[in-house]
């Protein structure tokens, strides 16, 4: 079986840069998982003792915080610096450059559409930057705009950075229909975008695709649906434990992906059991 | 034969509105044609005698002189105020707005594109309100952008009032995928919106299409190639005289449909024409 990986894969800039700052704080804690990877974090605890706080509550006062590549609400990270010493901000550029577009454009009297998850972290700190956060509407698809009346005739729009952008696109095209003026900032990353057209392409030859990623990543996600959309034994896992032999009989062509959060240990040991399965 | 008018059609309110404004200033002239149909220019001239001047030399200092609905360049207006005693704007609300746009997005520092015919008065209008014109670029389909250099990666974007929203969309798509901040005007006007959707579903349950307006009229040529999507007999007429009896044998549902610049008084003469091959 001819194993080969994507041509675009795995660490996005954003993670590379927040794992060496936490690298470089040894003893510190993030607020919130640094990166959505399991095994990363793990391994950030074993060897730099980088701790993980869930509640803003729990943080003690001498203690150095990290901020999560994701950011986190503006009230959160204004509470934050109040409770500790010492904050450093790892929340990914491409991150900051939404919460600072809906700052600017909530401040400028836009309504403010987001295409992303309401749940994910990125999603709720993008929307506290908001002046009117009555008007900030967050939308996956765009039958979703059905249900949202704007404040405003002039709409700008962000998207979650781990995005698909077609979708993207098709909601932007529904609000330009109907609106005076839609100011679309691209906001999804490249990294994502580069990733996702490689899993398009190598789904398209392979008869297996394996997805490496954590679970509730969502650019991992994304890159599922893709490579489903063309292979449809698409498997998402987020390690080399959840392989199963049973997946490759008759395979001829095993592509391989992974989110960027996934680091090149976990992809690498991934990739030597699919070979020990069928060298 | 059943013959049809469209839900919606012919004059809108700007034209509505050049018209009453020339119907007031009699013995006036316009700067270029004031819309795109001689047989209404003609009952103008004979009616209230108002004239047309095809360049800026011809004025003399005692004219009163009407701009046409689609506006003029910003330097032959600054030109015509000091030549003449009295400039009357005819230019339609919806196409100063683009104008308005252009001026102030140019100041703003975006480069600006223009979805439209490079050589009509309208677009030469449009462009002329920009600060920067080496940083205007105008392009009828998605596929001229391969030709384009902008100097910002923010562009605003605007539409000759009269173009296919589905072309305008195609445009803004591919620039949103390559530039961080794309902010899409929609200055399409509704009535062109209204008339073309109702040619759309015409021009579906017809065997013969007859659609009036000027051959110079874009919005006309619009609904034509509208309905020659959907109905191959489609024809375009200035006026009853271009009938010819032989389109409509065999026929049974004829659709008539009618530009924006396009009077009552000629459609009636279609109609009754049409009438009279096939009572």
């Amino acid at each position: 079986m001819k194993i080969e990986l994507a041509s675009s894969y795995g660490f996005c800039f954003g993670v590379k840069r927040a794992i060496e700052i936490a690298q470089k704080y040894e003893n510190s804690a993030t607020m919130g998982p640094l990166i959505h990877n399991e095994d990363e974090i793990n391994r950030l605890k074993k060897d730099f003792n980088v701790g993980l706080y869930s509640q803003l509550s729990d943080v003690k006062p001498d203690d150095t915080v990290i901020i999560r590549t994701h950011g986190i609400p503006k009230n959160d990270l204004k509470e934050l610096k109040k409770r500790v010493k010492k904050v450093i901000n790892a929340t990914c550029p491409f991150v900051t450059t939404p919460q600072n577009i809906v700052k600017n454009m909530s401040k400028e009297g836009y309504s403010i559409l987001i295409f992303g998850d309401i749940e994910h972290p990125e999603v709720k700190g993008v929307k506290s930057y908001a002046d009117d956060l009555d008007d900030v509407h967050i939308i996956l698809s765009v039958h979703d705009l059905k249900n949202i009346k704007f404040k405003n005739n002039k709409i700008a729009c962000v998207a979650q950075t781990t995005k698909k952008k077609e979708t993207y696109l098709e909601i932007v095209n529904a609000l330009i229909l109907k609106n005076k003026e839609v100011r679309v900032f691209n906001t999804i990353c490249d990294a994502t975008f580069e990733n996702q057209d490689a899993a398009r392409d190598i789904s398209i030859k392979a008869d297996i695709m394996i997805v490496i990623g954590g679970k509730s990543s969502s650019n991992t996600k994304q890159l599922h649906s893709i490579c489903l959309e063309n292979c449809k034994d698409s498997y998402l896992i987020e390690n080399e434990q959840e392989l199963e032999i049973s997946w490759f009989k008759d395979k001829e062509f095993c592509g391989i992906t992974a989110g960027a959060s996934t680091p090149d240990w976990v992809i690498q040991k991934v990739y030597e059991k699919i070979k020990s399965f069928k060298p």
